[in-house]
């Protein structure tokens, strides 16, 4: 089973989103849209998915390790799906935890009927709550943080089930879009700042929630809207109310997903992903010029930007890298001889272009910066005269806790070093990222420092909730974050 | 297990190269050397892999179904194959037969020891062959042509392995590069016309031979030479031996190999994919000019002519189609409403860069056509105001024999179709295909009408050898044939 | 995988033992012993088996579907079970659902840590405890009545575990053996009436708890004594200590443990296994004696009373039946020429021997009926000249509600007919069950009516608990198993 | 998956049996019978089983490691084995060498259609034959024996395929009972000595050959007769023809069939196996009485030697050793306090019924002693007061070359010393041996020592064939075998 990431580089030297939702209510075999649903947003979590359905009477699900493709296009999984009503989730787990038991969607048998919740986001007080309801005697199946929602539904005393969920997420601090399947309807949610996206579609007469709306194009379905920050919809035979049941806040939704996460075809809070990378590009040529032979994206993620640069310099687009298609997860190296293998084994140095030529190359970010280090070398190996590199993001320098795999801040490279050592860390000719600033007109806005639009704590460290975990278990580390901004 | 081909389109709607090649003397773990280069030649093949090693005193082998990753990536898999000689095969059937027993490299103990074979190719008289060599009491095991080859080398009576090889293949016609592993060395060889490629590497002491050169640089080898049409080479513990043993003949490597199956970072017959296709795109520009606002490749293997196009002609080139990298089989249908689904599985418009604008599309080839349907219909519900379509390739009329999976004749667009019909059939506003002398000058070179010098039967119909199989069992289809060109 | 018992005939006309149990406390590679000890208990349960370790500082868990051969004696399950404290359990599911969740060793992380179960016997008050936890907040998992201990204990507010425990046991009704390992000992106890078995031992330092003596036999174990009826030992670093925390009942040990369930090598509450059936086979020939040929064992739980009842009558033993070691779960019978192929695939007549003798067979019990019939058919077919039987139990007429797999009463031949009506249904030329006082005195005691000594309410109806969960659910059957006795 | 024998010891301290083979003409679905009558025959090879059929118009096998039930109960393999004929086989290894590729019936596309074939028994000139068919062309696919008589038959000149097999045979020495099916018809042919056993049966219209009888009982078939040594019948639409090509031979047929191999409830050359055993035991009761309190068969092969000891003697027969259903490869011994583990997870004894008696332990052979040494330890450590043992065959001296899995000479206990060496090694208080007259007379046979009626090799050294091989691998083997006699 192939569980990498096809778009990230072998060892894994990306951000990670750790989740994709889907939902739909009403219509046949619901479950096979949910599968379609989440094949067009496996590039947000491969490491498992789930479906549960409902058919009126009971609850089905199917959670399995590894993609939708290859579990959920199978005819005897498909066939115990049944009902008009269902959700489903793709993931990453943070927590090296791979378990299937934390595969969601997680479902529960409440005292008034099941009850299934698939989540994309964190919670930053899940530690915190879990110890609360453990002490009065809820007992815990899963690490997932998801569960904790679950119990505080299970425990709450409020009259519908729909007030339950509303007393138990009021309780939760931390970004969640979650879908919710009741045998009362099917429950879509946003948390108060919008950090992660949730899309509204229709299809005939069913509702649809997603992650992205490609994962509407996918079924044919058409896009409503966003779902609000803060807002609660319910969906069920009688139609569809909303309920904004939190306190108002400022809206504060993940810039990243721009950068990086959602496919370019996406369109997220009402801007296409692909033009704003584009817009990237043409952004970073203004702000980083350089005067070289050819741009040259590092597959695939660079390329919108690449282009953008292209032509916003007039310098011509190349693929100087060309990336394989099939990759495992590791190749034991017969040799020494053999280096740089793994880089190799997804990128191969177009050696016939490159040769002689000065080159600018494009990334969308530098985490570790070990795939940076083999791709400036793989291009000098092939007789690139100069090579400078161009960065579509600025510099991630803070850990993201709403549901993001990154990692710890010292494993950030720009936490640790320069623009300018980074630059000679990885060897290029020169080294320039986009401003905060310059991302943010990219997106048509312009940054305000008191009150961010978007949350871009990953860049900034200015985190838009509170962080009690951390708070809890590392006060030092908690303290440092707030000191560094 | 993901046993499709990414980089063709969902409903198999593209030629297929059969095989892939690989074999490795003189290093220590060659086996992992093949499992490496296997990797790197994987779009050449993606159904079964296997490698022989042979350790100076015993065989090993492992053949499994599916990709080289997932299989020959494993530790416990890689121990079983010791030895500092070894050869790798990855295969498609073309026949429909996906057994293991015919999963190659083949392996027979033969009465001077054992006996490995890896082919790319196809034999054009192997039925016949089989036929004869079954009346004698030869038993044959498994369904494939190579195993023919591996019967006439035990039944000769020569005297050397070698020459009991070469007595062998003097009586198969068709295509054939083969690596042979026997306790007296490593043998290559690539038939008289030398139809499908092998190159020559140099790995410190070790020598290699790989069916693409992107092989070699996956292992970080060089690249000496390719093999000359009727060349047999022999390495062994005393150096490398070269044999003529064939009839001289003018030479036709296969030209399809440059429009789409090999890998556009790979140097076939002295010249780079990417730039031919590239030049191609450029021609094409020449030959079919369109006032249009955007070029849209049709990923993934459009797009180096689709860049060659847009800078000859200054259109921006754009991703008007994104390409999603997890396709698995087949997804069940939910309903009706979704149309067109198998194609959006794999493709999706970029419907905000695309609405409401004028694109020229560029593709490699159209086979049946089914495909091409279906791209045009999703650019024009993505709001395009005008679809043009040009194919990098000219028309597939004919059948290949050689190693190439090629629907029959009555399945093949433009074997049934002028350019107007199809142009007819798939919707677009207009349809090129580059002309062959086009094609030939993409490659720096003037076609000689009366002898032509690559093989494109696929779009001539002109044959380089008989076809004695097929003129046995379907003498009218054989004479069509020669009556088409 | 080969999940029947090979103890029961093909259609499961056989009564079940739902589980044994297995617990160790003090010995290096602790699960080692478990895996061994419940290897020997696996006629207790096929069908699933599992094994949690803890080692001082976490806990370990395997569980599987199958035999404890093929899960639990391969190296890289076992080193996955480290620790010096491990227990286990064998599992029949009774409800169908035979979910890896339901199998045993349930593992909770508590509010003051790890919580492993491994329960024989069925509580019969679950369902009513279960929707009262379940309204006040608490989520299942598993539909086995065993999880309401863990949630008993979970929302204790009792100060220590063992006295969360006793808290908790104290709420139940039915029959209970229990291992139970937590990070301040390994707890063994038995309901107030015993009605389930349990056992322990000393190897060394180390403490067993088993269900059956067989299980110390294997691991070279010395037998200390049973586990009093009420009694609760912890064992742990600072030994072993027993309390007696319910209020005092006679003991009501399950009679047919003696009759079919435990092994004849086993010493239950201080007799032999094998002894008693001998007896019972002798105490049968007196009161229902027959002239024949021969005596004839349904194999293979009725040999020890066949010898015993030869002896005792004088009429020599023979093998009439040979049984087949191999035995998948459905055969597809190929045609209607095919009779009896059921039994057939499991028993064989031993024709030579049979033709034209007159036989008494002796099988343990009849549940359904559906195997006598066919085996006095075989013996019939076989040219027998007579056939009678003789059954080493009195006939089953009553469920059983503490943790043994009977069919519902309307299926049970003996709750429906007449001896003489069953004899003629199963077309014996007569037909005899051992007396309950027969079977008391086989035991060595006299059946006080009034206060029996051992629970035999499948015999009797006289069950020694309150059947809290059936009276709700159907009071009709609850009165009318009242109204039978 | 259970791929032990259970009527073995763990450590195969047994002879084996290599294979059973099963063949229907005339049956629709005939696989489901040739599945039914292997599972019958699963004593004879439980490491691989394989089915072959024949439509009328396509062969189709199925071949799998481990037993019939668990592979060939399975609907999704058992619909692909359709048509009105077909044969099996259930296999051990003798090699060592336990791949798929050796597992039969063995298959071959001949010149004149498809050949199936199932051999029961080992050919002595197989190597010899395999160089010949290697230096002339002939590729050999498996290690098996059983694939010279195939290439044999493919090389003949012969016209028709029974010719063909019949001009194979006469080239071969050494035992086979074959079930070859052809597109001509079912061919079944014994060796001209009739070594292994095979029997011809009918069910309504069809006919079946089978290794034993119990194979027809357990799909309800009728037994006709056995093969005679030396005939050949083929059966087919036109009926039934039987030949004999071979030159007359006095018959040899294996008396170890009746020792251990066959079932008892098989009928073998017209005498009942279970009778004879108890003749062997009675016989043995006379040879060699010994005064003790209990007749104790070693589980499960030595009982109806045991209940034959019993009548004779007067002594009781008691289940002193209890035998585990459940068996599995190897268990991890968790510590060194586990002593003779391998023995008791088989057996265990029954020691509130051992303690203080002397008994007479039964068993059918020794091979290597190892089971022996421990089943007697296990007694005295039980309480036995005295251990006897009586073997229910003559000391095993020498190997078998037709099919029977023994270790090579050096390992057979009887082969090394005296019976009174013997007698101390194992530890018992005595031992004896029924004698090779004494065995023949449980036959109903006076042995003639110049021509023996039975093969008996293995305790005679008097082999009826040559043992080419042998002579040519190990001439001093070959030499010291006739000088042993």
């Amino acid at each position: 089973m192939l569980t990498t990431n096809p778009f990230e580089t072998l060892d894994g030297d990306k951000l990670r989103e750790e989740c994709g939702i889907f939902g739909i209510w009403g219509a046949d075999n619901a479950a096979g849209f949910v599968a379609l649903g989440l094949h067009a947003l496996q590039h947000r979590g491969q490491e498992a998915a789930g479906i549960t359905s409902y058919d009126g009477a009971h609850f089905h699900s199917h959670r399995a390790m590894g993609h939708v493709a290859g579990n959920f296009d199978r005819d005897d999984v498909m066939r115990k799906l049944p009902g008009r009503a269902a959700i489903g989730h793709v993931r990453y787990s943070t927590t090296g935890e791979t378990a299937l038991r934390n595969v969601q969607p997680l479902y529960a048998e409440l005292n008034d009927g099941g009850f299934a919740v698939g989540h994309n986001g964190n919670l930053s007080n899940a530690m915190k709550l879990r110890r609360t309801l453990n002490r009065r005697g809820s007992i815990f199946q899963s690490t997932s943080d998801t569960e904790v929602i679950i119990h505080l539904v299970a425990t709450s005393q409020a009259a519908s089930p729909t007030d339950r969920l509303i007393d138990a997420l009021k309780q939760v601090e931390g970004a969640y879009s979650l879908v919710v399947l009741t045998e009362q309807g099917l429950i879509a949610c946003r948390d108060p700042l919008g950090i992660r996206p949730l899309v509204m579609g229709k299809l005939g007469e069913a509702t649809i929630f997603a992650s992205e709306t490609v994962a509407l194009d996918v079924i044919g379905a058409s896009f409503i809207r966003d779902l609000d920050p803060g807002e609660l919809v319910i969906v069920n035979g009688s139609g569809l109310r909303s309920f904004r049941p939190f306190e108002k806040a400022s809206a504060r939704p993940c810039i990243f997903e721009h950068v990086y996460f959602s496919r370019p075809d996406s369109i997220v809070d009402g801007t296409s992903v692909y033009e704003v990378r584009k817009n990237i590009g043409a952004e970073l040529s203004r702000e980083a010029p350089v005067q070289v032979d050819l741009v040259v994206p590092v597959p695939d993620s660079g390329v919108p930007a690449a282009i953008g640069y292209s032509q916003e310099s007039g310098i011509p687009f190349e693929l100087g890298i060309i990336r394989s298609h099939y990759v495992g997860r590791t190749f034991i190296q017969p040799s020494q001889e053999v280096r740089h293998l793994g880089v190799k084994l997804k990128h191969n140095a177009n050696s016939a272009l490159i040769r002689g030529k000065s080159i600018v190359l494009i990334d969308d970010s530098i985490v570790r910066g070990t795939t940076s280090v083999k791709i400036v070398q793989m291009m000098r190996d092939a007789g690139a005269r100069e090579v400078h590199m161009r960065i579509a993001s600025p510099p991630t320098k803070y850990s993201c806790f709403y549901g993001v795999d990154t990692p710890e801040r010292a494993k950030l490279l720009a936490a640790q070093m320069s623009i300018e050592a980074m630059r000679d860390y990885i060897n290029a000719d020169s080294l320039a990222f986009i401003s905060i600033d310059g991302l943010y007109r990219a997106l048509g806005q312009d940054r305000d420092p008191n009150a961010p639009q978007r949350c871009d704590a990953c860049f900034t460290g200015d985190y838009p909730t509170r962080l009690t975990d951390l708070a809890e278990s590392d006060p030092d580390a908690s303290l440092a974050l707030v000191a560094a901004r």
